[in-house]
């Protein structure tokens, strides 16, 4: 991935209004690997005081989103599932790095990592991504 | 479940500030069972233009959310998988209802189906929860 | 389904030679629909003598795997999950189902439950398949 | 896991009656960790004469329960995800290598990879299991 590809897509991927709005940043992008920060404001908090899981999963899926388009073409998720193992409090920064652990002509898999910042493991799920022909960033 | 137990738990899951910021309401609820809805809007969109996984995943895990507490004490998402079928365009209503597969002491599983207003499937998902012996609604 | 289709089907799925070994029989077939049986044998055990998770997975795996052929084309696993919510002990006869949920041109996705005689649920799981375009039975 | 440890669980799993019908064989064992191998026979095959998704994951497995009951208490399989990349000829030697991700007080979660002798990934699954206290190998 040449730098230019990087910002590019990079870019692209500032469009996504729903991670935006949770203030998801895709800090590092390569070859079938990304990683994000988000942290936990009070209003992703569930009715236990806890972050809900939906937020947690975003989180996970933007570093897949962002990891499964890298090739330059189109990737969407086809089956994601995730296992939570702990909770983080209001204020809490959180980390999701995907990696791919098969790139196949129709299809992709990633390992997903939630942590805190010191490393404790909040989540981690696996996203399997269909892949399509059409180009990434798509041409307006 | 009794009237009374109904709107208590309906009550405490309108403390559920992730799920409230997504407009994402429950229309039904029961002994393991429960109905929600959600408007898709344009700041849920991804940067392909079309719902992100996190908003869909989102109204499944609060359908999950409130079947897995429906009996009064709380449980939490330990495992969730999420299979997507279809997009769905900014605008459009969905609606997700969970339904009780099995109920062990320590464990509970839900079938979940996200689908459009006219029965179109957009996602399924299974949710495992791991049951704890504390109330529901948690007691001040 | 026409009874001819159905008998060839079932013809073809007599070559499975791993499903054969552990005696799981077809015992059900229609569109998207399969209902097959398996006796648990001594041989099925695992180091604790409860039935191997790998035996129950096949059993559910060959329901699926008859329920996405069913459609008269090639369909290959390409994601399952299973959860374990019970055991079952040597001479048990369990029986499991699976439900297509979804067909789409390239992917079919099929509820899966595995039960005892009396409908005690063993185990529940989800196959995601890759629909090919070569019949099935495949042409000699 | 000091020597004499490791000999008692691989002496345990050598009563995995169903793992050594399939001539399963635990090749490695640590906190944790685990490695298997198995070698694909012709009455492994299914209907399309390629490997029964259940041998597969039975293997996979086998690794799993190597890797949760490492720790000398018994864990069981609570669910089981596994992706399916590619098939194996038969007479092909297969490797499982199951590596703990998390390790919680009731429950621990691995990350399993199957893959041939040259590292060519055939199947990936994630296992997450529930820990009991009873010892592992359990007293007569």
């Amino acid at each position: 991935m040449d730098e230019a590809g990087r910002q590019a897509i990079l870019a692209q991927l500032k469009f996504d209004r729903f991670a935006a709005g949770l203030g998801i940043e895709v800090i590092a992008l390569d070859d079938g690997f990304a990683r994000c920060r988000m942290t936990i404001r009070p209003d992703m908090l569930n009715s236990v005081d806890i972050p809900h899981g939906g937020c947690i999963f975003t989180l996970a899926d933007m570093a897949f989103a962002a990891a499964c388009n890298s090739h330059g073409t189109v990737a969407l998720a086809l089956h994601v599932d995730i296992t939570f193992y702990a909770s983080a409090p209001a204020g809490c920064v959180l980390f999701a790095e995907a990696k791919e652990i098969y790139l196949g002509r129709k299809t992709s898999e990633y390992d997903i990592r939630v942590t805190t910042e010191d490393g404790r493991l909040i989540a981690a799920a696996r996203g399997l991504a269909y892949r399509k022909s059409d180009p990434y960033p798509p041409r307006k």
